[in-house]
């Protein structure tokens, strides 16, 4: 068993985290909150969405944010199709997520079209830029589980799906238990299945809700697993628009502590993290009454 | 992997649980408190300690308990030495947890004697004993790290212990995080190290105090590493009295539950084991109030 010594830890506040949320920010703060989480050590974030702005009107500053935060590297942003993708290629992001579903009703509900069209989709992408320097990363959503109990997830078939990202062009995966009901055992075998497919030199990042309280678990049995990248979200907001009583993401700040208790390097400053939580939530608050 | 189907959890509060509590329960709510585990589906229980009624007075009442306990199956008492087995041997209990420290300093302090005059005792009890009923445990406390700077703890040693108790007749192990600093990466490779020098048929408990709220990841790193059995005590309870700011134990209802919502069987009523210990908290603080 090699336990890694550093984990990278990728913020999803900007994007998953305020998609959700009771209130809103505006474009400048959610610069300020991006630049703030880089100042305070977190290497990466998913610092916006470019999804249409009719169907998620918080994402509709996209562009400005992207654009405001140009300087700064390894910055990502999600996108659910090539649109999206050609949208965030014109602002300078350095990764984009594209995104599709194990579950074929939460796929359609969310990305609107069948999984052979969303991979399409991606193909044209990872050929019309396979010169571009963006890192192309391929996300599963419910690959843990589905919200739908007339569908049941294996790990073979995200293992089928995994491939084919692969195959591609994905440089990186990331498995999303958008539902929150990912066990440890479901997640180990998940991963180890998804590796034995698509080979261990692929980066394989967890994205991971919490409806159980066994966000922990999750992670040392990802760790075992051989996954040292989780995506998180500050004081645990977000969730899936499209999933019935989504919960929220694994709280950033409680996976930075895990994973120094567990001796675990993450370059994260966890004071830094507490203060700029503290200064989101009022942030949201006060646009709570401004809206009212 | 082979992750569990089913685990088994002893519940250590008469023994662990009660010998740092503030408060006293009587002989008869002992007995009573035993019995309660029983119903609620816990499978084995470490009922008492027969030591010294001079260093843990708690524990004075032993014989009367686990007299009145001689029905039930599966019963575990701590043994420190020779004289305690003999103790433990007259009353009829089911198995006996011997324990030894891995760390010297510990083992002088807990139990007065070097480790290899605890072992020529354990050999003693192990030959003169070899027909008997009686299931001999071998435990060993600061398995994971010791609470004096001064020594470090490796699995090199918990290992070397751990075969020596198996070549001198134990047919189980108990490997106790007595400062609750253990890691999931720590235990996990212990119990590996442990395993590969003792042999993978014998079983192997783990006896987890809770420092830094690990606990989960600490538990899904034992099951990961194969084992399937759990020491915990109601309400997080105990705690050795001879570690400085002992934590306390593992919490059987929070095990327990974790277990289930990973899907695994224990055969224990959640339920009931809340009402046990909500009865056993009052007696307690209802001792404490005759104390005063």
């Amino acid at each position: 068993m090699n336990w890694p010594q550093t984990v990278k830890v990728i913020d999803v506040t900007p994007r998953d985290g305020l998609q959700d949320a009771a209130g809103e920010l505006t474009a400048e703060q959610k610069i300020q909150l991006c630049r703030d989480l880089y100042a305070a050590g977190v290497q990466s974030v998913e610092i916006t969405a470019f999804v249409s702005p009719k169907w998620v009107p918080l994402m509709r500053d996209a562009e400005t944010v992207a654009l405001a935060l140009r300087e700064l590297s390894d910055t990502i942003a999600l996108v659910p199709n090539q649109k999206g993708f050609e949208r965030a290629l014109a602002t300078g992001v350095n990764a984009v997520t594209f995104v599709v579903s194990a579950s074929p009703i939460h796929q359609r509900e969310n990305l609107r079209m069948s999984l052979a069209d969303s991979f399409e989709q991606f193909r044209r992408i990872a050929q019309m830029h396979a010169s571009s320097q963006v890192r192309l990363r391929g996300a599963i959503s419910c690959a843990f589980g589905s919200p739908f109990s007339t569908e049941s997830i294996t790990p073979e078939t995200v293992a089928d799906i995994a491939c084919e990202y692969v195959d591609s062009g994905a440089v990186e995966l990331s498995l999303a238990d958008t539902v929150g009901v990912g066990t440890p055992q479901v997640i180990y075998d998940t991963i180890l299945s998804v590796k034995q497919r698509v080979g261990h030199h692929v980066p394989i990042t967890l994205h991971l809700h919490d409806r159980y309280e066994l966000g922990l678990g999750n992670i040392v049995a990802a760790l075992a697993a051989g996954v040292t990248v989780f995506e998180t979200a500050l004081a645990g907001l977000g969730g899936c628009p499209f999933v019935p009583d989504a919960p929220g993401n694994l709280d950033t700040e409680k996976v930075v502590r895990w994973l120094h208790l567990m001796g675990i390097h993450t370059g994260i400053d966890e004071h830094a993290l507490s203060q700029i939580r503290k200064r989101l939530l009022k942030d949201l608050d006060a646009s709570n009454g401004r809206a009212d």
